[in-house]
């Protein structure tokens, strides 16, 4: 059911700014929570996110190096809010929003099968001044099969657009950018 | 023209990801550049950028330590992805894309009238293992008269996508967010 993604296409998941959910797993304890600052910093599969204590799933992702990114379509949006307005310290987050954890390959926190893409991560640094963790992808899902494609970007005040009008500018950036 | 923005609300101008353009000055000669790679860090109009030398306007920015950071509407992008394409070094990109300078009130580098939103900004840090700049934004301005108000993502493959349908969870979220 999910499709291998290429390594080398991951900054193209982040770069746009969507809504991510983010899972860690410290012995059969997993977790999950929704980060909406994040970004692409290279063509590299190594991508930032900002987290902290205030997160219950900081501390196991700090302890195992790993995490999954998960990338939700807009179809996710209320369980995305749902699980950034709970805690992980008294629910069982994906039983409580009926989400699926898929066993990931190189990591032991686990994939989100209902999501569009799942990126299994392992920590390469902490930019503690700023609560930037540094996520390097060493495997990339996509579940091909969910109708709706369209991720989803957090304003920040509660409100949040979905993907809408594409365009195609990608001959006049080709001298900009690697081949994909 | 231009209407004040209030500070406590320019986290919400990068969070969602736009594609932004940012300008330098130096003595008379002024630059822009696109930047696709930015992160919201906190509730604080302070923010992340990623650049370095291979953008013209670099130098200019860190040897001053300002730029205006604006926040392009889509019809805009064909300016973007050219402002993106060329380079200041032999190109005056303002007069090259018909973009009007306007003075902004905290730094030297100029308000692009065209834009949704400017952020004057003080470069606060640089993390050079990342390219990452942190900006402090000083004073904002929003341009409430631009009849096309999405703002657009780049996928990084030369694609790009504008906002589409919006949703509203404001209600849900109240208790993660600060009063704005």
């Amino acid at each position: 059911m999910l499709k291998e993604y290429p390594l080398n296409r991951v900054f193209t998941l982040v770069e746009p700014g969507p809504v991510l959910l983010v899972t860690t797993a410290e012995g059969k304890k997993k977790n999950i929570m929704t980060i909406t600052w994040s970004m692409a910093m290279s063509f590299s599969p190594t991508f930032g996110i900002v987290t902290g204590a205030w997160n219950h799933s900081f501390e196991v992702m700090m302890k195992t190096r790993q995490c999954v990114v998960a990338v939700p379509g807009a179809d996710l949006i209320g369980k995305a809010v749902g699980i950034g307005t709970c805690s992980g310290t008294d629910t069982d987050k994906f039983e409580k929003f009926s989400l699926s954890a898929r066993k990931a390959e190189k990591v032991k926190a686990p994939l989100v099968a209902e999501c569009l893409f799942n990126m299994e991560c392992e920590v390469s640094d902490h930019i503690e001044r700023y609560g930037i963790v540094i996520l390097e992808c060493v495997r990339a899902w996509e579940n091909p099969n969910r109708p709706e494609k369209r991720t989803i970007h957090a304003v920040g005040d509660g409100t949040f657009v979905a993907d809408g009008e594409k365009f195609d500018l990608r001959r006049e950036m080709a001298s900009k950018l690697p081949p994909l």
